[in-house]
C-alpha cells in the first residue's frame, strides 16, 4: 500500500464525494422514483406483521413526538425513529430492491432515512434524486472497496454495515452539509455499524435496515450539532476499513484512491446495477420462476407435471433454505415450492405464502416432484453464461418435455418490470397490508407526482397498540 | 474443538447465567454501592461538558417522556435514552472506575442501563446489587473467551461491544426475565455491536458507553414483546464469538464450555478486578502519580526538581499520548503533566485539567524536565513485578535524588480509596460539574442508603437546551 502524506484518505474521499461529487449526467429521476414506489409498497405490505408492530409500539412509546411519518402507522415521530420503523417494514417481507452485482438492499435503508429527513426539513424533488444517487454510488463503492466478497462471507450483513456509510453519505447531500460535518458522521457511525447474518431468518433481519437508517440520521444529527469523531476513521489503522474487510485483499491502491476510483465508477453505473423484485420470494428463487412462467406460456397447462428439474449455475443455491419448506415463510426460501406455485398459479404473489395457500394439497404434492441441481455446465443452450442462470424442465405423464432457460432476471435493470407490473406489486403489497385500492392508488400517485417526502401525507392513519 | 451436540452452546450457557447463576456466597453490597457512588460521582462531573450538552439536547428532542432520570439535567426521559445519555456522562472524563485485569469500564456501562429500567420498573436493592454482579462477572468472561488482547487490539472498545452483552446479561437478572428471552435480546443486541478505539480522543469515546447502554435496554425490551434473533447467535459459525474474537487462540474446548468456566469464576472474582480511579486522567498515569506522591512525602518540597525521571514496565506507556500535550484534555493522557502537577499541588484532580491550569508556568517548565521510559527491568527495587510496575526518581539542584516504586495502584481492590477519599472525588466532581457542597451531600447519602435508582430523586433539574 503506497500512500503519499498529501493524498486524501477514504473518511475525506467518502465525505468529499458526498458533498459535492459530480454524478451522472443523465437523468436518473425515473430509476430513483420507481424505487420509492418500490420501497413504500414492501413497507406497506409489512404493515402489521409481526415484527412491525412489535418496534412500531415500541418507537411509539420511545419517541411520540415528530415531524417525521411512520409508514406502516401513518403516525408520526423523530427523523431517527422513522428512519428505524421504516427501514425494518420495508426489509421485512424480502421483496426489496436488490443490487444483482452484491447483495445489498440500498433502497431499504436509503429511502427510509432520506425521507424521514426530507420530511422534517423540506426538500427538492431534485435534491432528493441526487442524494439517493449519492446514496447508491456509495453503497456500491464501499462494498467494493472492503471487499463484499470477504465482508459477507464472515458473517457481516451488507445492507446494515455498508448501508450506515451510504446512508450518512445520502442525508449529507440531501441537507447541503459540509465536508468537516460528514467526516464527522462517518466517524460516529463507524462506531456504531454492525449486523449479523446469522440473524436472518428472524425479525432481526429486517431491523438491520432499520437500525442503519436510524443510526445514520442520528451520526449526521449529533456531527451538526458539534459532535466529534475521527475524521480519519475509515482509513487509519484499526479503522473501519480493517476491522470490517480485508486490505490484503482489497483493491490495489491506497484505500482512498481505491475509493475514489469506485465512486467515480458507480456514480454513473449505479442504476445499470438496480433491480426490483418481481416475486416476493429469495432472489434465488427469481431466475427459475422466470424461466418456468417463459415455459409455461407454451406447455399444456391441463398436465400435471410428474417431474420438474432446476438447474442453477455452481452456488446458485447457497441462499436457498436446505430441505422442504414446513411453513409458508419458509416457502420464500425453497425453490421447490415457488416453483410449484408458479406452474400452478401461473405467478407468485405475497398471497401465495400465507400459511392457508402454502398448505394447498396440489402445490404440497407437486413441490415434492421438484429436484435441484447445480451445474458449472448448463443442460440446455450454450456452455457459456454471465453471472448466473437456470434451466427448467418440466415432463409430463406422457413422458414429454418442455425446457426453459433465464439468464437475467425479470425487474433487472437490464429487464425491467413494465409500469403496470410495478403498480401491479404496489396493489399487491398494499392488500397484503390492509390498504384498499383506492389509499393505494392515492399512495402511488402522490410518490409519482413528486419523488421525495411529500407523499407521506396521503398514508392513512392507524393506532398503534 | 470438539462439542456434543448435547452440551449447550454459549449463548445459552451466557442467559442462563444472567437468568439463575449462582453467585458468590460472600456480601458485595459495599463494592456495588460503591461503584454506583464512584459512577454517579463521575456523571455529575461531566454535567454540561459539550459531549454531553450536545447529546442530552439531542436526546430530549427524541425521546421528551419517560420515567427515567438524565443524571446531568435532573430531567426525565425512556429507559433506554436515560441509558444513552448517562453512558456518555459516565464516561466522559474518563474517570470512571477500570478492571486492572483488562481495558474495561465496567460500571459505566452496566449502571446508566439498570439505574434507568430500576426506575421503570422498580427493584430491590438487593436484586439491584445481585445483577451488577451478574454483569461485572459477565464483562469479563466474555472479554476472556474473545479472548480480549485480540478483540482489543483489532481495534475493537471492548466497553461498547462486550459492554452491550454484559449488559444485556445484567438487565435479564434485575427484571427476572427468562433464559428464551435473554437468548433473543443477545442475539439482537449482537446485530448491534459496534465501538472502535480510533474513536478515542474524541467525543465518540464516551458514547460507546451510552449507545452500549441504550442498545442494550432496547434489545431486552424488544426480546420481551416477542422480537426474535438467532438464540444461538454468539456461538453460531459467523456469529459474535468469530466476528468479534478470534476462536483459533480462544481458550481451549467449545465456546459454551469455556465462557461457562470463566463465568464460574468471575461470578465470585470480579470484586477483586475492580478498580475506582483515585485520578482524572489515563489509568497508565496511576502508579506514576502514586509513586511520586508516596516519594513526595519525605522530599524538600522548596526545591524545584531539576529532572524527574518515570520508568515504567514494557507497553506501560501504550496508552499514554506521545509528545507533550498542548491542552488540559491531552494532559489527562500524558504522564510529563500529571507528573509535574503531583509534585507541584500533592494531587491530581479534575481542576488541573482546566486549560487555565494547565498554563500554569511552573507546571509547564517543570512538565519539561520528566524524562519517560519502559524498561523489562525496574531501574530499584526487586528484579521481579507483578502485572506492572513504575518508578519515579526526582532529582534537586543539589544532585541529591529521592526514588520511589509503586506496582499497585491506589484505589485497587488490593488498595481501595478509602470512604473519605471517595467522598472527596464525590465532592470534587460535583465541584466540577456546577454542583453545590449540599447538593453533593444529599445525593451521595441517598445512594449510600439504597444502592439501586431511588438517588436519582434527589438530582437537582437543570434546563437543557
Amino acid at each position: 500500500m503506497v500512500e503519499s502524506a498529501t493524498e486524501p484518505g477514504a473518511t475525506e474521499v467518502l465525505a468529499e464525494f458526498a458533498v459535492s461529487g459530480v454524478l451522472a449526467s443523465a437523468d436518473h429521476t425515473e430509476a430513483v422514483t420507481r424505487a420509492l414506489v418500490d420501497t413504500v409498497a414492501v413497507s406497506l405490505g409489512a404493515s402489521g406483521a409481526e415484527g412491525d408492530r412489535i418496534l412500531r409500539t415500541w418507537a411509539r412509546r420511545e419517541s411520540p413526538y415528530g415531524p417525521s411519518t411512520v409508514w406502516t402507522s401513518g403516525e408520526t415521530t423523530t427523523p431517527s425513529m422513522a428512519a428505524l420503523v421504516n427501514g425494518n417494514a420495508a426489509h421485512l417481507l424480502d421483496y426489496d430492491d436488490i443490487s444483482p452485482s452484491m447483495p445489498l438492499h440500498p433502497a431499504a435503508v436509503l429511502m427510509p432515512a432520506l425521507v424521514a429527513v426530507a420530511e422534517a426539513r423540506g426538500t427538492s424533488s431534485e435534491r432528493f434524486s441526487e442524494a439517493y444517487e449519492v446514496g447508491s454510488a456509495v453503497f456500491r463503492a464501499v462494498a467494493d472497496v472492503l471487499p463484499q466478497h470477504v465482508h459477507y462471507a464472515r458473517g457481516w450483513h451488507s445492507t446494515s454495515t455498508v448501508g450506515r456509510l451510504a446512508t450518512v453519505a445520502a442525508l449529507g447531500r440531501l441537507v447541503a452539509s459540509d465536508v468537516d460535518t460528514v467526516r464527522n458522521a462517518l466517524g460516529i457511525v463507524a462506531s456504531l455499524t454492525a449486523g449479523s447474518r446469522v440473524n436472518f431468518g428472524t425479525m432481526t433481519k429486517p431491523f438491520h435496515a432499520g437500525a442503519a437508517a436510524r443510526d445514520a440520521v442520528m451520526a449526521l444529527e449529533l456531527a451538526e450539532a458539534g459532535f466529534t469523531a475521527n475524521p480519519d476513521e475509515l482509513d487509519a489503522p484499526n479503522g473501519f476499513l480493517e476491522r470490517y474487510g480485508d486490505q490484503e485483499v482489497a483493491p490495489v491502491g491506497s484505500a482512498g484512491q481505491a475509493l475514489g476510483e469506485r465512486l467515480e465508477y458507480w456514480a454513473d453505473a449505479w442504476p445499470s446495477d438496480a433491480g426490483l423484485k418481481r416475486y416476493p420470494s429469495c432472489y434465488g428463487t427469481h431466475r427459475s420462476i422466470d424461466a418456468m412462467l417463459t415455459l409455461r406460456e407454451t406447455a399444456p397447462l391441463a398436465e400435471m407435471p410428474t417431474r420438474i428439474t432446476a438447474t442453477v449455475h455452481p452456488r446458485g443455491t447457497r441462499a436457498l433454505r436446505p430441505g422442504l419448506p414446513a411453513t409458508g415463510t419458509q416457502g420464500k426460501f425453497s425453490l421447490e415450492y415457488t416453483l410449484a406455485v408458479a406452474w400452478l398459479r401461473g405467478d407468485v404473489t405475497l398471497d401465495d405464502f400465507t400459511e392457508e395457500r402454502f398448505a394447498d394439497e396440489e402445490a404440497q404434492a407437486l413441490l415434492r416432484r421438484v429436484e435441484i441441481g447445480e451445474s458449472a455446465v448448463p443442460p440446455h443452450g450454450p456452455a457459456e453464461f454471465d453471472t448466473g442462470y437456470s434451466v427448467v424442465e418440466v415432463t409430463f405423464p406422457d413422458g414429454g418435455t418442455q425446457v426453459s432457460r433465464t439468464e437475467v432476471t425479470h425487474g433487472l435493470a437490464a429487464d425491467p418490470l413494465s409500469d403496470d407490473e410495478l403498480r401491479g406489486k404496489f396493489l399487491d403489497c398494499c392488500a397484503a397490508g390492509g390498504y384498499d385500492s383506492e389509499t393505494a392508488d392515492r399512495i402511488i400517485a402522490a410518490i409519482s407526482a413528486e419523488p421525495g417526502a411529500a407523499f407521506t401525507s396521503s398514508i392513512p392513519k392507524r393506532s398503534t397498540e
